[in-house]
């Protein structure tokens, strides 16, 4: 082997500092803008019973679950996303809470699928869902949220779009043509293909059902008109100067069989046309799950680490805001520089004050000369060196950034002087 | 069955928010203390190879595997613990980093064991190693840095007490004794049970080695000089005032095969006197995992989510620290109470400009009478009610805390007299 002996699996990933901290910058903006709009974290096991994802959620996952049997002679499976847990949880502790309920998470999913470029087998995903609220002025504050999102993530107008649609509208569109149900899933299949479709096979499938392909184009072309529910969603988002990001395009259905209503997908506006995030409404997910016994009408959205950060890359703008916010994390606010080794022991007790008042504090673990000791602090980042030598308690205070140097003494106040250096 | 019919799997644990709003408080608590110290995060997969786990980390952890075949036909691993993974990943990359590197890592951990009370099988872990310093400054750095945490976390002297050794001690006392390498290894495990030994199963266990308990014991209670090991540490932490907080137990070697020098535990002081964390030096083990390509010194320490919320929660001052944490990050800042229906859209309005400050702001998503607004703005526990009426621009501003009533223009100063009343 040409590297270690030991290989993460495929499509797995390390996640060294300097990405480890690109994927926290992800999650704090996720968190922040969560908290904006009033939504508490949970979570759920990444581990679940199989049948959670094979009796309801349907759609494209059943065949890409990372499944296995445990010890216990147990089918499970690591989760390929968090809405079924979500559904099961709610079931047993709804009651104990407020409708609507927002909450959101951000956890791993896995998918066991051939690892590709941008196809990792894990990612992870922040899921935000309001539940408890049919009123379409859920669905906008969701939509809302993700916008922000990715206002906040540095995106402008024009680099992103956010693509609505209505699965009703699909629903209506199949009784009017006296489809079946099973006939009506079959054309949302086929409609959530059309985009991608280079070989001509959605026309054939079509007339199958009885349909044109040219009936069904026109169908997402010119509406007729659209339902109360999307108009009211685009009125309650131009009030929040949200219109200009969002366009009506009817050919979005998602892939996942449980939404039941307005439906969305974030779409990188700029060469590649991908889908970026999505979610939409899901009124009768927990129902199903519970048999029937709990009726929680929902609307969720999830968005996964992978693509956004791809999309943050490609994006000047947005990559130099995320850039700007890395620099700002120094891991180091002062390096002690012991120039006598005699006074170690001070720069032990000088260390444990400043960490105790919250300042980032390194140094040299084992003895070292003067000038390597500098250069660790450089090479640590340091904002200041606090020089420790043989005129304690008499000790220097050095700018790294502009190589001031100030004298200080190291008593009750240092701690202090030196917080207010740390602020300028 | 009694609730829903799906469920977490045997000890997996779902988050409630109130749960995972714990959770954060002990990552937050993590992360802060690791900054002070200069560490940044890292992360490595939850699946690895099974070989990763037998090959060289051995003790109890073998027989405790969460193990599986994955569609591959891959033997693969729900981690038991992030040090092999470390390990693995510093072979590919120590060469781009300063030495030492101060890396932490908070991920979640699995064992498959029968599910107890305290004994789930998915725990959160806090891994914080210091690689590439043999110096015994760094061993105190580390038990400096965990003594930091358990202050941070509200525990005071007398509820926690750090327990050192040094498994080189034993390692020396086998050599005098004759012992093979085999038998001092078999010499460890021993003393590491002999604390818990209640049927007296040590005794003749040492006989065989040809060692009596009394010499073993005598050994523990009245070792003939320490090593200038931790000698070197218990000074180092003299001058960081925090030598009261360890003692010397040469009982303590640690389970985990891969240890080499000093060994550490944290103590519960009070009745249950259980571990509640623990680490120590392991200078080996990436020269094995490398097969002897690479040599880097290391050593580290790991804490578990589940027992130190046990304790905290056992612990009034620490128990009452946590819960004015939790209290002080309300979920809502403003929630707005839209008084005339007919004012929603300025609501909207309101709700964007707050938010693109920084405010938490919830409302009502569905037309609802003024008093259940203001019982679930209430109930959202915000601090501030902004009530939106048929005088627009003009609003009130109450504060719920003490009933105060404020009028104001909703102009372009009013996000700034919100943010200064939330400052109050």
């Amino acid at each position: 082997m040409a590297k270690g002996a030991f290989q993460t699996l495929p499509g797995f990933r390390d996640f060294r500092p300097e990405d480890c901290a690109v994927r926290n910058y992800l999650f704090r903006n996720f968190r922040e803008v969560a908290r904006r709009y009033g939504f508490v974290e949970y979570e759920t096991p990444i581990v679940e019973s199989t049948e959670l994802y094979l009796k309801k959620t349907g759609g494209e996952l059943g065949t890409q679950l990372f499944r296995f049997e445990d010890q216990g002679g147990r089918d499970v499976t690591l989760r390929p996303e968090v809405t079924a847990s979500l559904g099961r949880l709610l079931i047993d502790s709804q009651r104990a809470y407020q409708k609507p309920m927002r909450w959101f998470e951000i956890g791993q999913c896995f998918r066991y699928e051939a690892p590709q470029a941008g196809r990792t087998r894990e990612f992870y995903q922040f899921n935000v869902d309001l539940i408890g609220e049919a009123n379409p002025a859920a669905d906008a504050e969701l939509i809302a949220l993700t916008i922000e999102l990715m206002r906040e993530l540095g995106f402008k107008q024009g680099d992103f779009v956010i693509r609505l649609s209505d699965r009703r509208y699909w629903q209506d569109f199949a009784s009017s043509k006296g489809l079946t149900e099973d006939q009506a899933e079959e054309l949302l299949t086929i409609v959530d293909k059309l985009e991608r479709d280079k070989d001509g096979a959605s026309g054939p499938k079509l007339e199958r059902l009885g349909l044109s392909l040219s009936e069904v184009e026109a169908a997402i072309n010119s509406p007729s008109e659209l339902s109360d529910n999307l108009n009211s969603v685009l009125a309650n988002l131009e009030a929040r100067d949200m219109r200009n990001e969002v366009e009506i395009d009817l050919s979005i259905v998602r892939g996942l069989a449980y939404y039941t209503g307005v439906v969305f997908e974030v779409f990188d506006a700029k060469k590649k046309k991908r889908a970026v995030a999505g979610g939409g409404r899901y009124d009768t997910l927990i129902s199903a799950l519970s048999d029937g016994k709990i009726d929680l009408p929902a609307v969720g959205f999830a968005i996964g680490d992978v693509v956004i950060r791809n999309l943050i890359e490609e994006t000047p703008h947005a990559l130099e805001k995320m850039k700007a916010a890395l620099t700002a994390q120094s891991a180091c606010d002062v390096f002690l520089v012991v120039a006598d080794p005699d006074q170690q022991t001070k720069a032990l007790t000088l260390a444990t004050q400043l960490r105790a008042a919250g300042i980032a504090v390194s140094y040299s673990l084992k003895p070292a000369k003067f000038n390597k000791q500098f250069k660790a602090a450089e090479q640590a980042k340091a904002s200041l060196a606090l020089v420790i030598g043989n005129e304690f308690p008499e000790v220097s205070l050095k700018i790294l950034a502009t190589r001031e140097e100030v004298k200080l003494i190291a008593d009750d106040t240092i701690v202090e002087t030196i917080s207010q250096h740390l602020k300028k």
